[in-house]
């Protein structure tokens, strides 16, 4: 049974009045917590009175929450998709909810956006002069007392930050699910909240690739749009300095996070091709933290050593420029870990299967998943290369801690009965 | 039964008059061969008819050839007592023979001392102003009919060069082994004795780590004596000049032969110490071609594939510059070879056994047996390198290629009585 308490976010140890929230539901729900707002700026939620928090204790399940920070936005993460078709079943939207929801729900997992924690909307943020990037647009006190909620089981009523429109619409109810994945700029920023991680993602783009990405999507629409070379020049000035005008929060905010992630994608130019600037072809480094319970790091070959592997060769024919794979301990932010990397892309499944085969603790049911996985998503960004690969495999090590937490939750009981 | 004809080497349809052979034996030795030799030049056997050759054709045993070419002299080879103790037993000169015979005999193998087809002797050669690498100085007619009768189960009476005086002494009886090495610095030089090779190695130590061994070795002799620096100086010029005086000769009949051979070991400068000159850590190369019968190459984690590897890490810890493997595909002289380095050393066994259970291919009857083999010889100079782990893998790829050879020699009547 859940034992619930009330206060408010500025005094933990105040009352606060409580009115049954505006849109999404008509009273409380079992092991539900309810959060009322006090800024009237706050967009759209309807809601006067101080915040107020419900918090119930945890019944008998628990959340496993996983972190996830990426700088760009949110929902349609590919990252995502893989990760919750590692689980079965596909990603979706809430039924019946608010058409701009950032939240996918499958059978397993839940996977919220951050940005759903702004406590200033686009105005607010241009009226004070602040990035969706700075810590005083978003509320981690929210944040943090909402996944708490989650991981104790607890279902609350998340605000919704409508990327259309840049207003916080009504709040939507979050039930707790299997696996919660909270994604977006700040997961790892606030330290109640990272206490809250079972496991942490950094997905670090490097600025080279994010800049020859974002050149090849706007010169794709430029070219729609049938503009002018000299405009397409004057938008490469531009788009170097969006980026720029990013770079000053980006590296105080976002960038730090990334000491705290157990593992963090790098991507980065190819080495393969001398002066590459085309962001095609890609170097991907999985960094994985050591030491991190119910986790054990992929390896190549021989685990601890340090390897670099050309698998093209006798047995497999790849094309130019080929594949690289490094493998070996390092350190990161002073941290022990282990770097498994991958330069080049894949030509066709046969080279797929003959790396899977090659790589050990990948977490794999049966031999050849990960190929399958990447072939049942092979219109998705990165199939070809490290980023699909290693977001695949992440995925399967995600279920394969979500296993072995679940697993030492029902054996201990066992272990009691015995005793 | 054997069945013997009569010839001259000059011209093989020729007759000459047979005498029983001076010294090592009183009558035909049956499956024997008994050379002659025309030249009174040639020093200390005594005969003085035409060279005649008497053939007597196989038995039902055959001698499984190996050639070894190597610079340096003959008999001390730590190579050879590698390759003989892979076949248990010790190779020791012929009982009650001539103490300076060239030859080793071990249950198994019988190794012999290309040298001993010197044709000039020193004085000989100084006359003619020949080295003994130049093939004037070498008698490959000998050559050839001594080791094919070997070679087809028939002794034969081989001539012994003698390294201390300079001369040729009398023959010494060499009975057909199980295994036949011929050693020295023509093995592969002349194309018929060539064809008689069941498998070939070339030992090829760079110029720059015959220059710091030859320094090593000279500056302790140049220590015992005690002399001064300024001689010091002087004896390394005279190293360097007398490398340099072999190099025409050496470039001309002995080098060329490498690209005959089935395996290459070489032995070159590390690489993991910047501007080493010491030639202690050594790099050694084991170059295999591909599509030798009986002969696998031997592979690191991935065959065909290209593959660095640095075993020291978090399982295995290594002293200063550490060791580092390299595996893969190439090409040596248009041909198809595998190539597997080492550079660096082993301090400990445990580093050595870490390694042998990570290659592939090294036909070991038992786990550890390379390391056991290196384990029983620590005191050979290379044993903690990559010259004794390649010539010990080598010997066991011969003792594997012998093996099969006389299996598919008992398997191939069993096959025919099931017919």
């Amino acid at each position: 049974m859940a034992v619930c308490s009330a206060y408010t976010t500025q005094s933990l140890n105040s009352t606060c009045s409580i009115s049954t929230p505006a849109k999404t539901h008509l009273g409380f729900h079992q092991k539900q917590v309810v959060f009322y707002r006090r800024s009237s700026k706050r967009g759209g939620s309807g809601s006067s009175s101080s915040p107020c928090v419900i918090t119930c204790s945890a019944g008998d399940s628990q959340t496993v929450v996983i972190g996830l920070a990426a700088d760009s936005g949110c929902g349609k993460s590919t990252f995502m998709r893989r990760l919750t078709s590692v689980f079965g079943g596909a990603a979706e939207p809430p039924k019946g909810g608010n058409p701009d929801s950032n939240t996918l729900i499958s059978d397993m997992t839940t996977v919220i956006c951050l940005d759903d924690y702004h406590s200033l909307d686009r105005t607010g943020r241009k009226e004070k002069g602040v990035t969706a990037l700075d810590p005083r647009a978003n509320d981690f006190d929210l944040m943090y007392e909402q996944v708490k909620a989650i991981k104790s089981g607890v279902a609350v009523d998340k605000p919704i930050y409508n990327h259309v429109t840049g207003l916080l619409d009504p709040p939507e109810l979050i039930k707790p699910p299997k696996i919660l994945v909270i994604e977006g700029l700040h997961p790892m920023f606030d330290e109640r909240v990272r206490d809250l991680l079972d496991f942490s993602i950094y997905l670090d783009i490097s600025n080279e690739v994010k800049f020859a990405w974002k050149i090849q999507r706007d010169l794709t629409l430029l070219k729609t749009l049938q503009r002018d070379m000299a405009e397409r020049g004057h938008s490469l000035e531009s788009i170097k300095a969006s980026i720029e005008a990013r770079k000053p929060d980006f590296d105080a905010y976002i960038d730090p996070q990334k000491k705290y992630a157990d593992a963090v994608i790098e991507v980065l130019p190819t080495q393969l091709i001398p002066d590459d600037n085309e962001g095609k072809v890609l170097r991907v480094r999985l960094i994985m933290k050591e030491g991190v319970k119910h986790f054990s790091p992929v390896y190549l070959f021989d685990e601890g050593s340090t390897i670099s592997w050309i698998p093209c060769g006798r047995k497999l024919t790849c094309s130019y420029p080929g594949i690289k794979f490094h493998y070996g301990p390092d350190t990161y932010f002073g941290n022990e870990v282990s770097i498994l990397e991958m330069d080049g892309q894949f030509d066709r499944l046969d080279e797929l299967i003959y790396v899977e085969s090659h790589l050990s603790n990948i977490s794999t049911k049966f031999y050849g998943e990960v190929t399958q996985q990447m072939l049942k998503h092979a219109d998705f960004p990165g199939s070809n290369n490290g980023t699909g690969l290693f977001q695949t495999i992440v995925g399967l090590k995600i279920r394969d801690l979500y296993e072995q937490i679940t697993s030492s939750k029902t054996a201990a009981p066992l272990e009691a009965t015995k005793a």
